[in-house]
């Protein structure tokens, strides 16, 4: 038996989730007032916003509820880490249409509550309405200390190290192949999928070790080469990629890739009959195709900085470098001191 | 000509939008960055989000870009004036069709930055993304004093009065109403529907005068009895509508509901040849449709309180009063003593 959320009052839909989400002590009015009051740790808030839509930034058939609470509150909650500040709370405004169940809002509520606990960040309050589909947008917060700096975008120095909190590049990126492959129930890649359609990052490493070392720093969110171009850009340097620290993130992918082309019959074949012969599948060993996600692949969340050689904290690991512009040089990203295969992710574009 | 924005990057569209937000001192790091960092006055952080969905909220047709951006940070400064707490800043997330125009954002963020303008509120942050219906989430935020109370709905008393921060109540219901009737273009209706689409409400009563002397406060959102019986609900007390005191309000209204029984062509007669003898129109005089307007018409945004008598401040006027719930009465909204005739709005009921 299940619920459809029409057949409820907003204050009844509301009075399942509320329940589920955590709030600590530092929260002096919760959710059900015009807006929430907290206590923040100093007054200098930190605050950011993002929307998770249905049909654009996942699929209903191919995730579960409780990984796109998961998700929309790991994409916000990694945006203040990336000041190199813990996340204190977030609001959540929920859009559903009428037909979603109860027992889905629910689940969602409990995917984000379990993320936001985590990490012992309060959710305070939230908006419920009307609308097509399903979207979310949350707004976390924090607060940084009065003697501390913001972990910008824009501070990197020529001779600093780019270093990511990620043991594992490209997962979000292999998991959302195999999702637009239609194969997202392959018992095979469940892990990949998991991680795609709720990314799991170490965003602790974001105000526990990057504070006081990082030079700058952001969280993957549009692919490596994307993000770590916005610090290049930012900072008016070149970033440099080492495709040797990176090969083990895409070894690693190497058999998925391989997996992916076999499910999608072999890709080029399918161009005619000659193609196999004349224009041999690039994917077959799988390189290119696990390159992309490593490089290109959005949604990893995971912490990427750049420090002095000296000063990589445990948790982060080197997979660049940064040098000046030369003369006449912009300032960008490359991979092995050349362009950088393939392309990244752009809402519009 | 015109630019879609499908033709621009998501860094091409903000480029055209970005300039227009007003940020004042306090604004540490604006948009461009993970996340904001606002130098609030202090650390008692206050917090509201609302959606704007279209279809839901607003139709394209019968509105205009500025009109929704003004209207999205309108229901959000409200929500923090409501609190009794000047609203410092809020952060929106957009989401558009590719086929928007950037002329069209343009004017949205325009709207929006306008009204913040007015009350001194930066906007620091947000988020471009695509969905098929635009849509517009508002995070605002403020801060409490230290030695201040916020003023929640919960703690009104029973021999208060209640006061309403709005001239002319219903102006928004009527709007709609037009809005409704396709003739959203009507030169006569023009400030009500203006009024609709983009309310402009006193929202700086919410934190120069209520403070200290309100012992409730929300603000008009889903019409006035909906909402007075939300302070009656959580404050457990009764809250009796003045029908004499809101008669100037529905009076004033009066023309402009027999000119949109006109418009209909007489509404109920429509039923069939008999209607008009057996069944006489009651909207006829315009009286109830006004009413239902000033009752229940949602979106004014204007602030509601409870005082007690002798404390309303100039700027609010009184409109009911705070009675204790009699022995098994429950807590409830009551027009002259009376059940209130007709309904409000609920999202999904």
């Amino acid at each position: 038996v299940v619920t459809r959320i029409a057949h409820l009052t907003e204050a009844g839909v509301l009075a399942r989730i509320l329940p589920q989400l955590p709030q600590d002590g530092r929260v002096e009015v919760g959710p059900g007032d015009d807006a929430a009051v907290v206590h923040l740790d100093s007054p200098r808030l930190v605050i950011t916003t993002d929307t998770l839509t249905e049909g654009e930034d996942f699929l209903m058939e191919a995730t579960r509820p409780e990984w796109i609470g998961a998700r929309a509150a790991v994409q916000n909650l990694a945006d203040v880490a990336a000041m190199g500040v813990r996340p204190q709370g977030l609001v959540v405004a929920t859009s559903a249409p009428p037909t979603a169940t109860v027992e889905a809002m629910e689940a969602i509520a409990a995917g984000l509550a379990g993320r936001c606990a985590r990490f012992g960040a309060s959710v305070v309050g939230g908006d419920l309405g009307a609308a097509d589909r399903l979207s979310l947008t949350v707004t976390a917060f924090g607060a940084l200390a009065e003697d501390a700096c913001p972990v910008l975008r824009s501070t990197a120095r020529p001779g600093d190290v780019l270093a990511v909190g990620s043991e594992q590049l490209g997962r979000s990126g292999a998991g959302l192949a195999w999702v637009l492959a239609g194969r997202a129930d392959e018992p095979s890649v469940a892990e990949l999928v998991a991680w795609h359609d709720a990314p799991d990052p170490a965003l602790e490493l974001g105000w526990t070790r990057a504070p006081g070392r990082a030079t700058a720093m952001l969280d993957l969110s549009d692919g490596l080469v994307r993000d770590a171009g916005r610090i290049a850009e930012a900072s008016g340097v070149v970033v440099d990629l080492d495709g040797e620290l990176l090969a083990p993130d895409v070894q690693a992918l190497q058999p998925v890739a391989r997996a992916l082309a076999e499910v999608r019959g072999g890709g080029p074949r399918a161009a005619g009959p000659g193609a196999r012969r004349t224009d041999p599948d690039p994917t077959t060993s799988g390189w290119q195709t696990a390159q992309q996600w490593v490089l290109h692949g959005g949604e990893e969340h995971a912490m990427l900085a750049t420090f002095p050689p000296s000063q990589v904290p445990e948790g982060f690991r080197r997979i660049g470098r940064v040098r000046p512009c030369g003369a006449g040089e912009q300032a960008r990203i490359l991979l092995d001191g050349g362009p950088v295969p393939g392309t990244g992710f752009d809402h519009f574009a």
